[in-house]
């Protein structure tokens, strides 16, 4: 982990994908995040996929490296009033709580802020109004699905994404919003409930993309296929049958695949039949049927070395598609080659390729990666470190069902 | 804006999404964002969509919200110098560099730490390398649009996602990795380079949520259409032809679906029928043709009213598919009935509906959303306060083409 936030201690009583990865984030960072869950585990401990042991949520397992596990049965008024004493501990560097589980009982921020006027807490829900929503159903709302994939193949059915893009930019900014949240309390002494709609995150980016006023403006997108928006950009196939998503959106790139093509003269000679200067990104747009007309047989008559090995002599923006199976198997960037990864001992998964923090700090260095804790890994380190109990008082409440462990 | 980090100052050399977005991310917690922009303006000065006008983008006028902008042809030597005089300029809140152009020239982290030790600078790239990568090109390596889409419609033809959540989520990243290094200079007075490539947020993701587990494992993911994975989700059709996507992830959400059709006995019946306890998510993922046979004809035997009042009622999770046009049109939830939402006067753009940081902070707010600048609107303003130039000096620079105004 990185030495940013040593000393500080996050509580998080989460599920699911955004919430988690805040406080992932926070723990990379290297702040203390303790998880406090019911016996049996949150909502998503069984999420797929599993691990071979058919048991171990590799999702779960995904988004809480690094945190200490400490299980209670808040389902009982005494748990309830030990998670919240847990929450509430004093200690300047203490009093944070992150969570998406509907914030009453021993989540209420009005009750824990009883017991500590400085606390500060983010709550996530899925819309504004506290109501339930996840990614794929934001996503339909926002109007993504309607013009992601190629309308011709598709007509209008809709195409939902894989990828949680919500859930991902939420849980970042959910970190964002604790940071800045203790920024403000350490020049201030005050604390806060912070609150933050997946849903308002999936509306904001539609504003900040350009789309919302696009829409406005009554020409709103198009379904174009796996073309690039604005620019050029699509997917070829090369003479072996593999894939790539080639992209001129800059001058630079397009000049760079012009010449890699060897196509520039006959790009000119497109441009003047369609009375459009090619060294801007909206008449690529506008003729990017016709490029593609140029650049699909220069590619498909080529092996994808041949094809690669001319863009990366000039400067041509270009992945290679494959599944995730090969990526794993042959990228030398999904391996510990790329020092994003390290190999884990993942409880209940075996060993593992594991990421930490993407960021590179030149005097810092990069957050390892951890194993995710079993549940109830630290439930009596943690509060014999935070509640002061001693091994006598634990005891106790583990006899009474209250606190489990390991 | 927030008045979370008023006072300090961070410096934008940006084009495209990601750098922006994290720019537009400190600018929205009150950070004075100051974009050094050359003549004419950055790569994606035109990038579409475009304003009525024809000129105005509306891509660059989201991202760029309430940054301040300066102009300087840093092509020439005495550019290059002033430019860096701007980012290294003294301050104990200042001195921080935003950028994702190749870090040389005027971003050159040697160059300016020379000028500044402390200096804090983010440099985003496409690849670890520096190489040039684009949220399309990233997602193809990844493997995503190789599992997305329904496979029976698009054979094995890769369907790239539309939004680019690498980019998204790579923004916020970015705006944590500056604050994460400016906290640790306020603590130790060394700053730092800090590097952050799209590629390695994209495969921390697939990391994170278990993907590249699951690869391992030999059970990689498959196509499957509009489904949720591991749980009951899809798409489906009301009798007056709405498509809403209907989620039973969570075990309440499953009970409210049931309860809500009046499934519950079907439900059993159906279990019993494949041997699946339908309660487990995990069942629900193998029966979802079989559930969605059930589901189905409830749903297209009524209209979308009929449907949505029934789910509301038995907290089930769904969401309607529409288009953008109609998200902006009807959906009160892009409209300043949301408070994330204000109307803004857009420079070339006119009246539009601009969000702001979708935190919502109990003791200080919301950000408001405001305008982008012109381009070199803030030229001779911010000279004059960072570096102290007086009315001639800088006339003279602009008389000599260094410098220009909006």
């Amino acid at each position: 982990m990185l030495p940013i936030l040593d000393g500080l201690r996050v509580v998080e009583a989460t599920a699911f994908i955004a919430a988690p990865l805040g406080g992932l984030t926070l723990a990379q960072f290297g702040a203390d995040v303790i998880r406090i869950d019911p016996p049996g585990g949150s909502l998503d401990i069984g999420r797929w996929p599993l691990a071979d042991d058919g048991r171990t949520s590799l999702f779960w397992t995904g988004l809480n490296k690094g945190k200490r596990s400490v299980v209670i049965d808040t389902a009982q008024p005494e748990g309830r009033e030990l998670a919240m004493a847990l929450i509430a501990a004093p200690g300047e560097d203490a009093g944070i709580l992150l969570t998406n589980l509907p914030p009453r009982g021993f989540l209420s921020y009005e009750d824990l802020s009883a017991l500590r006027p400085d606390l500060i807490q983010l709550t996530l829900s899925g819309d504004r109004h506290g109501g339930s929503q996840v990614d794929y159903t934001v996503n339909a709302r926002l109007g993504v699905p309607l013009f992601t994939g190629d309308a011709q193949a598709n007509g209008l059915r809709p195409v939902n994404h894989v990828m949680p893009a919500w859930d991902v930019g939420t849980g970042y900014l959910a970190a964002l919003g604790i940071l800045g949240a203790e920024r403000h309390r350490r020049k201030t002494g005050r604390g806060q409930h912070v609150k933050l709609a997946l849903q308002d995150v999936g509306l904001a980016t539609l504003g900040n993309l350009g789309f919302i006023a696009e829409a406005e403006s009554g020409r709103p997108r198009q379904r174009i296929g796996n073309d690039l928006f604005g620019a050029f950009g699509g997917d070829f196939a090369c003479r072996d049958g593999e894939h790539l998503m080639i992209v001129g959106l800059t001058g630079r790139q397009w000049r760079g695949l012009c010449k890699a093509c060897g196509l520039q003269p006959a790009m000119d000679a497109l441009g003047e039949r369609l009375g459009l200067d090619l060294s801007q990104e909206g008449a690529r747009f506008v003729a990017r049927r016709h490029i593609a007309e140029l650049v699909g047989p220069w590619v498909a008559a080529r092996s994808k070395a041949e094809v690669t090995a001319a863009f990366d002599a000039n400067g041509v923006c270009w992945g290679p598609y494959q599944t995730v199976e090969q990526l794993v198997a042959q990228d030398a960037e999904c391996s510990t080659a790329n020092p994003l990864f390290q190999h884990i001992e993942q409880p209940g998964a075996g060993r593992t390729l594991a990421p930490g923090l993407p960021l590179d700090y030149s005097e810092l260095g990069r957050s390892d990666a951890r194993p995710a804790a079993r549940l109830g890994q630290h439930s009596e380190e943690v509060l014999h470190e935070v509640l002061g109990l001693d091994g006598a008082a634990i005891g106790a409440l583990i006899d009474r069902g209250l606190v489990r462990t390991a």
